[in-house]
């Protein structure tokens, strides 16, 4: 293994690119992360202020360059990624590969159409890349259990939203047939769209109740609405003191985090093992010097 | 046994019928459930879209012909369902046997009476029928556990009902006295009508104090209303705590959930025992083969 | 004892009279509660309708009769409780003796003063008489439970309340500052009302902040507020959950629930023992036959 | 130490208005708090009413002076501050030296620029120096219990909040494509706190969406945010479960509170030990007379 070393010069450097690029427990790696989350962050913000017209009309110069210089950020990632890897096509259509080029591509597309609705779309998108980045050891225990909760209510949740929908319906059917087209409940629906807005108790108010009957029953979805929220509350608060009793009375129980934050530099693969030398998956080894 | 077989060929088309019809668990039954789910889904759409006036009046034959299309599934599945049962009279009368028929004739009624509201209602109720259909056993778990929680504490959500509805008319009274009709609390039942929007927390805003004491007062509801919603939801959280912590401890107490979906060919009683041969309701043999 | 009885014939009119009025176990008493009941919420709807102004220019007849016939029952109820009591002083200036002559004057008072607002709410206070006649047994376990639940949950509300009208104050303040008084935070005040109206998820509309500043404060405000609920339910459920804990477990912890519906005829003392023949209070016999 | 005492008259008479300043066990230190809480909260009560604009044009000449007499109040008692503690700087530069300074010169900052109004955001920087005086023993207990709860579930907290934010964000930058300017949707900043209004149940309904495909979008928001409500109650009620059953369970887990309310009148260290002699920080005597 030891006379590995001084044969693959060239090979020593893309190894390097990809420990940058892949893993966040080196001091290189943390500082391409935050330069990453800046870009993307700040990307963000630029999509943003774009979209006040009055902020466009004055700063759309410094707004065209910004953009500019985040696509390039982007497009050198793109190509750094695709380079650093052994089997770039397993990366290029990967779900954060496909992101990645989605996210890119916008302002090039922009050289040749103008002011099409749907770059905005796409640049919308790369906040989606924020997850990847976002491998901060601390947060994952809390969001690890957070999803395990909600994956263990979730045949309850899907029932619970199956009945609200239904109730919906039916008093959205209700409320078209009692109020009418007066009050604004022009079709039915139109009628379940309020019905939804009342039982979630957000009440817009755009569209709002005018006869006795059409109040009496409003009144009746709103006490329902406020029963009914209960059932998801009480579903995810049983289950987090379920979590929490087997975290303090068996340790065992505890769900393993898998902090691990280096990928294969062959076939991508993450969550390998901690002083792993070979990639679980292909056999590779994982550092090019071992 | 055995030599029954033979002797009736015409009961076993019969039979066969019934099969399809009220159980689940065939290929034959499970085909059936899922073209009259599509018939119900597609008829409550079809309910909506014809509520919306620019759609209507553009596709109107379209939505002509759906709906006839859709009755004569439903008169084919109704005339069925009467075959197919021994004693059709306990069928026609039972609970799905009445909402079978009413969502059966509204087009029927159409063709002497025009435009009536009612038979949107009528069309509406269709949905109903959703529930006979899912009978997935998966979700069946979830949603008894659901309604015995309900149950369990359905007390203690009457008295919360109550408090709340007390607490709106003595509210109500006294806005309507601070506030007046100037604001729009022009009636105390409308006053009633704006504490219960204001207590759940829906607040439209179509009604708003203007008085400074008015806007006390309601700040005073608001933080009330608050406090109120943490009532129900303490009541089913604990609920389903403790039934968790049944689940978990116990094993035994974990609740039988009913899966069969045969139902008696001869008087039509549902829930039959796994395995069972004969009806346990009119010892009527559960299959014409056995 | 026994050669008490015959000596005094005209007690035991008064006594019988104080058993049906007070006691709801004879069927006398429970028919005189459900007439009582009635009355009451007659008379409470008589005022609702009569706040309608279309209804009452129609039925203004109607109503006053019906008022007048229900200002005769509560009259004759309130000369019947003075006459069965022994100390008729004390029931005269007990907490439901005010309250009844409240609700039964406020005709008399119209013969002299006319249209005043006020009697509106002599009137509404007649559903405070409500909460005297449901001795249910089966929600009195109920409501005991709902009630010692908020009250071990007091402190922590109170501390609770007190954070939420300091949030409102400090980010009222902040918000008349941002928005001034074209959005409609025309003072200090209004603005603290709207922060409660927000912080509560209420949020009616009338007023609604339309700087760019504004709206981010408004933001914070709304997810502080969605995070803040979470408080009050938690106490709640956490008591709940403590409390059907004790009661599984520990049958001894159950709460005891006074049924007992009779008071002394003497001195009016509530929840006497079961199966008592002397008032715990003063000694005197709680029936004249014992 | 018994010989200390004759021996400095003058330091005994800062010592004597330390305590009454510092500690609240004393009577006249209890007389000192109730007095300056009085004065807050009747200086948060005139900035109230002065924002009002009629309430100041009548009682202006009122309001001017009742201002200056709290003025002079927190003048004098800021002074006793400075002079019983033995090192001024150390109280000047803390964090409640600097809020009573700056809610003190207001008024005299008045007589220089006029009208400003930053001057009133100073003002109702006294409602922080509520949180002073409030060493009220019984409400510590419970406030300590929650202030725990909530740093337990902080990354809890932090993921969700996290999430509601990229939700908004998301769903925001759909309802801009989707809606338009026509629907109040001018820019992607405004939509998202659309959709942050629209996910805490909050709902102005100064915006709304109105073509089709935005209500349906919003229906799903809505039902998003119902369902995410669930979570922090969930966070919140599991880790007041959690801290009940230790209560309840084991008392040597009952969280210490500390209820003592001396302060060194050498560096203002605070919370002493009960009966302590010297400053566990500095080993100053905390009572001259020791």
């Amino acid at each position: 293994m030891l006379n590995k070393k001084p044969k693959k010069p060239y090979i020593n450097w893309k190894a390097r690119l990809h420990e940058i690029i892949y893993e966040a427990d080196t001091p290189a790696g943390k500082l391409f992360d935050i330069i990453l989350l800046i870009a993307i962050v700040a990307s963000i913000v630029f999509v943003m202020l774009e979209s006040i017209s009055e902020f466009n009309a004055r700063y759309h110069n410094f707004l065209n360059i910004a953009e500019w210089v985040i696509t390039i950020v982007f497009t050198l990632e793109y190509i750094a990624r695709i380079i650093s890897v052994k089997k770039p096509f397993r990366y290029i259509f990967s779900f954060y590969g496909v992101i990645d080029f989605l996210s890119t591509i916008p302002k090039y597309i922009s050289l040749i159409f103008f002011g099409t609705q749907v770059l905005i779309a796409l640049r919308a998108l790369r906040l989606l890349r924020v997850f990847r980045i976002l491998k901060l050891a601390r947060y994952l225990g809390a969001s690890n259990m957070l999803a395990s909760s909600l994956k263990a209510s979730k045949t309850k949740i899907l029932v619970f939203l199956f009945a609200v929908l239904i109730v919906s319906i039916i008093f959205g059917t209700l409320m078209y047939l009692v109020e009418g087209e007066a009050s604004g409940f022009t079709s039915i629906p139109v009628s379940v769209y309020w019905c939804i807005v009342t039982l979630t108790t957000v009440g817009f108010g755009d569209i709002a109740p005018v006869t006795a009957l059409g109040q009496f029953i409003a009144s009746i979805i709103m006490i329902l609405g406020y029963g009914i929220i209960a059932v998801p509350t009480g579903i995810v608060s049983a289950e987090f003191v379920s979590q929490n009793r087997g975290n303090h009375g068996s340790p065992a129980r505890i769900p393993e985090v898998d902090l691990n934050t280096e990928a294969c530099p062959y076939c991508s693969a993450e969550k390998q093992k901690d002083n792993a030398k070979y990639c679980y998956n292909c056999g590779h080894p994982l550092h090019e010097n071992t």
